[in-house]
């Protein structure tokens, strides 16, 4: 088919009326299906029910140290833990601690205690008049919501496909006392599924920041979520080259298996250097006597160390893979060559990233929502929820059944081109 | 026998040295026993391991609701661990908010909330000058630490059999602007085991403080944890109380499930008004994307109900009443009439309040220690760890085996008498 913009306005016309009706034929079919957020299907989560065995009533529930995981103590987590979850993260055990369910919660009181407390000794943010921070876009929603939470004065920077656009990122943090950090998901990136280059880590673990209490919060939430048994991205791992960079403080590290085991009932982690670690330290025997032991104690039985973990994991790639590339291979066939949009194909992660045309985003999410598809609302992946190109969308395939992502991901690309057939045909008439 | 303080100096010294070898004796056997933390002991962890086989691979993960529990959401909890917990603690499933596995977390959470965010609107505590709290002593040294981490000033109070100084609490709340906060441990007090009273619960609900962001941060750590089947304390419920009083929105009620299942893996609670709720949402929901509902489920599927829950606690003070039991009478024993110490014998809780003589305290422990015997570090109990007195020590019988226990017990009866009578020994000496 002809792209768009090439396009007559009589031929606009009749494009419009067929694509109208092709979404009446949609709206008629009364769906209720959900492309919002990024979480496994039921299929992938049934792979991990054998968690729920490992630890019976006849199980001994005591760490290798001999530690009763169902009883006090052990702040930062059991030692098998920390070296399944250290391997997982590509980390020494004795730089990991081990936190509750949710690494979202670990980054949140991460920036709490930098704002109570400060890191390591520099002055509290609550004391400062101004605390900025570094948000690649589009991004995660979720990091963006913790920032604007405690009022951090949020500055987007461009994601190129090998990761923030560094030159900036390196002006920006070397001038600026104010800015404090940076939220990176530097593997199959939150939306575009891009992995950072080897430059660009590089470049991240040689920052020269004004501020002394600046931090690098490295979600490094898809390290092991590829697509491919062989296309895999590797990534250079960021402790290890600030550590040879002169930098070992610069930054924090953050996993979980939420998308490995269970969302539901997982656990995180946080690696960093000895010194953040004793500062943190510090700080979390005055929070909690420990968390979850017999949950960690679970996830150890079950995986039994990191093969065992790759191997479930290359389960979870062969259900949803087939609806990666489902979606993209829709995409291809219902959006390619109208130059009307841009998505990525991503070998690993959550999301694909779709950008509509400038000002089109956001009726696009409304149409799919009319009919029945929801979306992740327009914006989310800016801070303030402000997409200033009104373009960007995260498409998140995993959680529907194949035949009915196949049909969300059809009527999407339906709204995609009748709004912008629509635009399209209002701009050249206003000529 | 005779109270020491009647004794001749010549008594005395005979005392002190069959004192002495007696002492010795016990540092012979090269004992290793921990009477220091409020820790269930072995044999309470196993009345639990029946959890272990509730969610098994072929159990269905879903809630009432159809909520799998395995998958994100449900910011607050699951609906049916509100209501087993709602009965816990005797709210309403509607007030009650599930987190995590410690309840030590909750309350630190929200201090620091409150410091970063201000409680309702007033002020973020990190802009204030001055946060004073108000500490009933002797107390809990956990909760000291975590105001004490936020450099709050705390204002010792003294407990009384009936709870806090009420006289005190209301003058000083109504007084000052700049206390926000008072602990209490309401029920089998931390370490007293002193239930408040009927008229303490009708004062703490009718207080008129001065900020309008105080709240009582009522930890209800052992609200069903009795030493008796029918001696058992019953509380005024709160949170009903202060709606009745017209002050809905004065309480923070906090509970958990680590003394009744596992302290490493249990579920937290808090429980306030629906004003409070609302603003503890608006910052949770940044915080966290819901904490971990299979172990919530878990726990219901578990105790079905709080019969069930109180038939397991039952189970517990089987175990633990004769602990209580021994060390009293081992107290009276050897203790008994010489007017050297006090201490109180509760109906529940996890601990016994022991009075030395003043100045004590502190040589006691280290002598408890250098033979063995480990006990919570004189002070604890009370604001940065200063007992002016130099006279509480608070005794945690439930963790050693009853054996170890009495062995501990009785040692400890020794340094305490050989302490007080070296000490009267000196004090006739300098006359």
């Amino acid at each position: 088919m002809k792209a768009y913009k090439e396009m007559t306005t009589e031929e606009l016309a009749t494009e419009i009326e067929a694509l109208k009706k092709e979404y009446r034929r949609y709206l008629s079919m009364e769906l209720q299906l959900d492309m919002s957020r990024g979480k496994p299907c039921f299929d992938q989560l049934d792979l991990s029910m054998g968690m729920m065995d490992v630890l019976s009533s006849s199980a001994d529930l005591s760490c290798e140290d001999g530690t009763d995981c169902r009883n006090y103590g052990v702040l930062g987590g059991i030692r098998e833990a920390k070296v399944l979850i250290g391997d997982m993260m590509e980390n020494n055990p004795d730089n990991v601690l081990i936190y509750g369910n949710s690494s979202l919660n670990v980054m949140y009181d991460q920036i709490s205690r930098s704002y109570t407390h400060g890191v390591m000794g520099n002055t509290p943010w609550c004391k400062l008049d101004k605390v900025k921070w570094l948000c690649p876009v589009p991004g995660y929603d979720r990091h963006f919501g913790i920032t604007e939470y405690f009022g951090i004065e949020m500055i987007p920077v461009p994601m190129l496909p090998t990761g923030p656009d560094m030159d900036m990122v390196e002006e920006l943090v070397a001038s600026d006392e104010a800015i404090k950090g940076i939220w990176c998901v530097p593997k199959y990136s939150n939306p575009q599924g891009y992995s950072y280059s080897d430059e660009t880590v590089r470049r991240f673990a040689r920052l020269k920041p004004a501020a002394r209490d600046f931090r690098i919060y490295w979600d490094n939430a898809y390290g092991i979520h590829h697509l491919y048994d062989h296309d895999q991205d590797y990534l250079i791992e960021i402790l290890a080259e600030c550590k040879r960079a002169g930098n070992p403080d610069l930054v924090y590290k953050f996993a979980s298996t939420s998308k490995i085991t269970f969302p539901g009932g997982g656990i995180a982690a946080l690696a960093t250097s000895p010194n953040n670690l004793e500062d943190i330290r510090r700080q979390l025997q005055h929070q909690t006597i420990g968390y979850d032991k017999i949950n960690q104690l679970r996830h150890v039985r079950f995986f039994k160390d990191i093969h065992g973990m790759t191997e479930h994991m290359r389960k979870h790639a062969d259900i949803i893979r087939p609806k990666f590339e489902a979606v993209e291979q829709i995409f291809d066939e219902n959006l390619g060559g109208l130059g009307i949009a841009s998505w990525t194909t991503p070998k690993g992660g959550y999301f694909i990233s779709f950008d509509a045309m400038e000002g089109c985003a956001k009726e696009i999410i409304d149409k799919a929502k009319k009919a029945g598809v929801k979306m992740t609302p327009a914006g989310s992946t800016w801070p303030y929820h402000n997409d200033p190109h009104d373009s960007n969308i995260r498409v998140a395939p995993t959680y529907p059944p194949l035949e009915d992502l196949k049909t969300a991901a059809k009527l999407f690309s339906v709204c995609v081109k009748l709004v912008s057939a629509q635009k399209l045909y209002e701009a050249a008439k206003e000529q």
